[in-house]
């Protein structure tokens, strides 16, 4: 499995559009891509407009290869200078420390 | 739901009793705890001392009262002084932008 941990900083008067956009692209990154296993979209409880993503995939390539590839995530890529503070997104990518404690690992 | 993600700086001759004390605790909470729904620990691709925690929970009391009350999370924070890096431990608490979405709010 591969894992992207994002964080999101949002110019305070594009979180609206922020939360579109992300609704659309991680609903649709689980349902077209069969290597995404999850991804949820997390609002920081002290900073409203700082967002956190954490994303699981099959694998490097499901992520590099298919997930960067898809249209949803080209539009979310098109719109996000827009949407983020200048240096506002941090990706870290990571790998699960007990992969068969994930429940995707078994499904 | 209420989310917790920790950023865990570990030293680096202690990497192997983390992980052991660390599989208990993530292990742990998810058998014991009604109202911690996921516990998934993940390593930096880029930092192998770097950790990452992705703790849900059903509400803000399972973390705040059950989970910190629990004999493993004892002995997790008493084990942490040693393990970490001083400063080395930075929580973010979150909330999912779209609970619905989520898995765990339809089980």
């Amino acid at each position: 499995m591969y894992t992207v941990i994002v964080s999101a900083q949002v110019k305070p008067d594009m979180v609206d559009q922020f939360l579109e956009v992300m609704a659309e692209n991680s609903r649709a990154s689980r349902r077209e891509e069969p290597g995404c296993l999850r991804f949820d979209v997390h609002r920081d409880n002290n900073d409203p407009n700082h967002f956190i993503l954490y994303e699981l995939y099959a694998d490097e390539r499901a992520f590099a290869e298919e997930h960067r590839a898809a249209p949803h995530f080209e539009k979310w890529r098109a719109a996000s200078a827009e949407l983020l503070e200048p240096g506002g997104q941090v990706n870290t990518f990571a790998t699960p420390a007990f992969p068969g404690d994930l429940p995707e690992a078994r499904s």
